[in-house]
């Protein structure tokens, strides 16, 4: 037996993330690295209450196969809360996933191939980034300003790649396999609180991104997973709602409810939920079929948006006190804001931000570098990103403390630390 | 907006079955189509009181975001169980995914490019068909007798494919896109009670295939959903056992406790889980972490021998009755014989069984054609297959009596009928 059958999985990056988390769990790290819902916020007794409904209720149809589509009432509760935020939807626009990374991926699938290409912004989410790779995808981040990406910019990149080409928006990539019954690509936006850099689209632009689509033969892929943590405001209106013959709006309720549970959902035209099914199918035969029933027992119990509401006070308190550890130990200068909602803060650094990551664990500290979140990741060298929901509140300062002397080790002054800023 | 963003999902075939249970579910039909367990078997009240215990000791923890490797008690849970049973495993060669379906689709995804060859029996279940075709494999069907796969049949069909090509064993498919790093297929068998046949390979026949893989530098990929269903005796050893270096083992609690918790597991070399690690991730992040711990309190809390003796006991007697309602109405002759346990039979019929399957929708009782099962569709008209397990006890001589029926109205007359046999 030879080394040879253990050939590489094909162009998976392997996740930074995932070799950072590898020390987060140590009971003496600060664990600013993952993506984790403060375990405060998670419903352990409603949901308990839920699980015990769901089985005495429906008993064993609870704990058999499901559908492929999902749990029927779930996607219609679905359905019900994306109406009646002004985006009309019915049941069978809603095809559940286990989280919203398999319905990414269930997406990357159907639609991408080598070559590919999809149009974004940078930073970009890095299991976005992540699974866009595994499918050979190219990235082409869009230009952008305060308010999102440049409609200008967007519309001008898919022109320019129709032009070039006879035949329509069509890949033009060199790396083509099959150009048989291929589209042309995805515009993928997360236009809420993106992750890592917090980033909100504002209403107006969203309006204008839709428009700057006329013409493009490929679908928008339109993420979620923080549509609902802006701290003072409710929801703006999905792209999606915009464009919904051309949308793929991926939701989840791990940033909202349950990261363990993993359901997610995407909202489709219905006939790309038909095409989508059996693939699906092929991937898992269907979604945890007793999670989504709790979830939905949950859902139908409970006050959500009074959920919500503690959820975001909690955030917005410990951002408060992140970003007040940071000024203090001059990680970010006085003036700095942070982002109107969500879990992360995304800093920009003096110093090359692998090294940082690396030395900072050494102190007791975990962070994310920049790289992580840029299809170069040479342009990340300059950016970290901090979690700040799944850290004690006790802990928040003893972390950044630790962190600004990683900072000071490698910088070897602290004079220049002041030029740091939160990245909004 | 044309129709061009509709493009099909690549090379998935729709499922039969899919679309069969779509009339699965009507009030008066008789479901012999699907592949449920019995729901008298489910341990509902048991699950229960391990979703409460999960919740009251582990608190949010058991909400949050788990591992991609899966939760670490439930993994030593198979690993023990595994090396009890005489395959020695340790939990760092488990990988939890959503169920088996997941870790055959993620054992797809690394290993097999378009045009390489995937070495099997027919007929094959067709979930792993529908997903090898998915991403383009080409099924290489090999010569069976009563104990299984020949491994001379084996043997040779892998050094042929040797010796008509230099450089070993590689993809001799035209359809190959990228030859670097890449393997030379699998052999894929569920060997104890395959779905649809109900065939087991004898144990002496596990070791000589296990032999007749020497040189060959693929994996094997060997499933066992079915593994403890045998009525009257204890599980054979694994061929995976006897090849431990070379093989992916697929295991699942779907049969055997839940299939709505979605929980199947992959032993393999921690190397090979090492390498498959970021591309789950990519797929999921991780299986959802509630109902592995909702499993593994259950499997902690329960005899799972007596759970299982249980299901055995009414499985037995369901396919006694089923068998006899065949006979009694002529579908099989009186000489027949079923498999040794699972939740099938595979019955040969004088009939074109695309044609059976959908008149038999009319008369009110669901099965599903052999066309299911084959690469080449046309291979399983002759044959059926016919679930026992989730039918009532009541309504298995009501549903045998319909398809009598439809069979004779496709036939025009009954004569032929005896010619069907229970194909074990």
């Amino acid at each position: 037996m030879t080394e040879s059958i253990y050939h590489p999985t094909p162009r998976i990056r392997r996740s930074v993330v995932r070799d950072i988390l590898a020390f987060h769990n140590r009971p003496d790290m600060v664990p600013f690295a993952g993506g984790l819902p403060d375990p405060a916020t998670l419903p352990v007794a409603a949901i308990a209450r839920s699980a015990q409904y769901v089985l005495a209720r429906q008993g064993a149809v609870a704990l058999q196969y499901g559908t492929t589509e999902g749990y029927e009432p779930l996607r219609q509760y679905i359905a019900n809360y994306l109406s009646e935020g002004g985006f009309p939807s019915t049941a069978d626009e809603i095809l559940i996933t286990s989280g919203s990374q398999q319905g990414m991926d269930l997406i990357s699938r159907w639609l991408l191939q080598p070559g590919d290409p999809v149009y974004t912004v940078e930073p970009l989410y890095n299991g976005a980034l992540q699974n866009f790779e595994g499918h050979g995808a190219s990235i082409y981040p869009l230009a952008t300003d305060n308010e999102g990406p440049l409609p200008s910019a967007l519309q001008h990149t898919l022109k320019d790649r129709h032009e070039n080409r006879p035949g329509g928006f069509v890949s033009l990539s060199p790396r083509r396999k099959e150009s048989r019954n291929r589209g042309p690509g995805l515009v993928y936006l997360q236009p809420t609180l993106d992750n890592p850099s917090g980033r909100i689209v504002s209403p107006e632009r969203r309006r204008s991104l839709a428009r700057a689509m006329t013409g493009f033969s490929g679908w928008l892929l339109e993420e979620d997973p923080y549509g609902e943590l802006m701290f003072d405001r409710n929801r703006f209106q999905y792209i999606s709602s915009f464009r919904s013959h051309q949308s793929l709006l991926l939701g989840s309720f791990s940033k909202i409810v349950s990261p363990s549970l993993r359901i997610g959902w995407i909202r489709a035209p219905r006939k790309a939920i038909d095409t989508m099914l059996p693939l699906k199918q092929s991937m898992d035969l269907h979604t945890n079929l007793f999670s989504q029933m709790v979830l939905h027992r949950f859902l139908e119990d409970t006050d959500l948006q009074e959920h919500l509401n503690l959820t975001r006070k909690e955030y917005a308190r410990k951002q408060k006190i992140t970003l007040a550890a940071l000024k203090k130990y001059g990680l970010v200068s006085a003036s700095a804001v942070a982002p109107a909602g969500g879990m992360f803060l995304w800093l920009r650094s003096p110093v090359d931000s692998d090294e940082l990551a690396k030395l900072a664990l050494k102190y007791g500290v975990a962070i994310v570098p920049g790289s992580a979140f840029f299809s170069q990741p040479e342009d990340g060298k300059e950016f970290y990103r901090l979690n700040f929901t799944a850290v004690d509140m006790d802990s928040i300062e003893v972390g950044v403390e630790r962190l600004a002397r990683a900072m000071k080790t490698l910088q070897g002054s602290v004079a220049t630390i002041e030029k740091s800023t939160v990245y909004v």
